[in-house]
């Protein structure tokens, strides 16, 4: 697809920190949680409907991010979903949770009220570490 | 697994339809949206965690279950989530939307306020139309 680009609202809302072996990741601004999106290139909105290759891809991709979450960032949940009800470009949410976060026990969508802000050099920590190796 | 039993919350909260191929199907009580809950039985809470065998089954019961929401009951969206932070036994929550609907475009958890009843002959079409040669 050569056409593809990234939906404004997920660039106005994320950092995009680069490419997976099958998606783009993005890191969402609010750092009150760690929130990643994952941005496969099709023009399916659902990802059930992909081919099972890059389904799988995708999903290698999430269990990288998922792995992460509870691993180095000792997140003792995650939160996995695609919705796109305001964004009908497929994106899939992988959020680290603990009973700690602001936002504990509502998932974020229409719940988080509390805005953080990430540093430079927070945000090149988590690309280093989920960059590296990715393809 | 012999121990296996639904986590009392969700036996609560849903209709128990009966079994998909890889995982017992629920249907949400609330019919104001179409609203299905698919659970494997496994002790992990992570779908990405599990064997992929395993989750390969689950994600084809979910897409089988995806298919009847966009094509029989028309909806132009399905919200796909496992979230499990009230609930810690994995469960896989497919959503069929619609622009039509009362909580659109917000995601359902912690957002639907209607509430709407089921007949039990809108249960029965729904179970027949989705157990029929499952396994």
């Amino acid at each position: 697809m050569t056409t593809f680009a990234l939906h404004p609202r997920l660039l106005q809302d994320c950092y995009r920190l680069g490419e997976l072996s099958a998606t783009h990741l993005l890191l969402h601004r609010n750092a009150a949680v760690p929130w990643f999106i994952l941005v496969p290139e099709t023009d399916q909105d659902n990802l059930l409907d992909l081919p099972i290759q890059q389904r799988d891809a995708v999903l290698g991709d999430c269990k990288r991010v998922s792995d992460y979450l509870t691993g180095s960032l000792r997140c003792s949940k995650v939160n996995v979903a695609w919705i796109g009800n305001r964004v009908p470009q497929l994106h899939v949410h992988v959020i680290g949770r603990s009973a700690e976060d602001p936002c504990w026990p509502m998932p974020v969508w229409g719940h988080l009220k509390a805005v953080e802000a990430y540093t430079a050099e927070r945000i090149q920590v988590l690309q280093s570490a989920l960059l590296s190796d990715a393809s």
